[in-house]
């Protein structure tokens, strides 16, 4: 039995994919769970067990090449004027799951935390596109 | 004339090194700039004007390579417990400087903020080693 959210959405191919490549996958969070609209999370197929600190580097490299290529969706895209990437890994890092997990997380004109290198709270900003169609194409 | 602070650093050889690599360089902030002790930036040596929206896939790729090494002792030479990684790109991200950087920070047992991937203060930590000459060895 895998005990890993992250390796069961992968195994089940359960989740609101951005993209699945062949050592990287992107997803949206739970409905609910975004920090902004887009906010995405990136995580390689193989299961890390404290994340940063014990993935496999090549695995690390596609997670954030894919990374790059969504922040630049995001610029290009969804009218995002940056982007936020955040990882926290092993004991009181605050991770929810230790499988590498890194955040993408566009900021958006208007927020009202943008001298904050990672946002305080979630972002009001509204799309008017759906981010998973714009974001995985 | 170069402006970028970073760019200044390396081409003066003006910092308080970690790691001088051939596509990356990693230092510690400034004296006082640190969120716990041992607090590091992983830069590329190239420019970027957008951090992760338009460094090389390579450079990012070195810049990873070496902020998990660092990570990694961060855990086995400076007791930290876990570690948190952030990049801030672009504009209303927070970014304080538009050449990539990349903040390794080391998460130590009783942080009082250790349940969020960002800690929201400065962490009270003492260190009993200098970290610049234990993470750089």
């Amino acid at each position: 039995m895998d005990a890993c959210v992250f390796c069961g959405l992968i195994s089940a191919d359960s989740a609101r994919w951005i993209a699945k490549e062949s050592a990287a996958v992107a997803f949206l969070p739970l409905p609910g769970e975004e920090i902004a609209p887009g906010h995405t999370l990136v995580v390689p197929r193989r299961h890390t067990t404290a994340g940063v600190l014990d993935v496999a580097p090549l695995d690390l490299a596609q997670v954030m090449d894919l990374a790059q290529r969504i922040a630049q969706k995001m610029v290009a895209k969804l009218g995002a004027a940056g982007v936020c990437l955040l990882n926290a890994s092993g004991p009181g890092s605050g991770r929810s799951v230790d499988h590498l997990h890194l955040h993408v997380v566009p900021r958006y004109p208007g927020d009202s935390d943008d001298t904050l290198p990672w946002p305080a709270g979630r972002s009001r900003h509204r799309l008017a596109v759906d981010p998973q169609v714009v974001l995985s194409t």
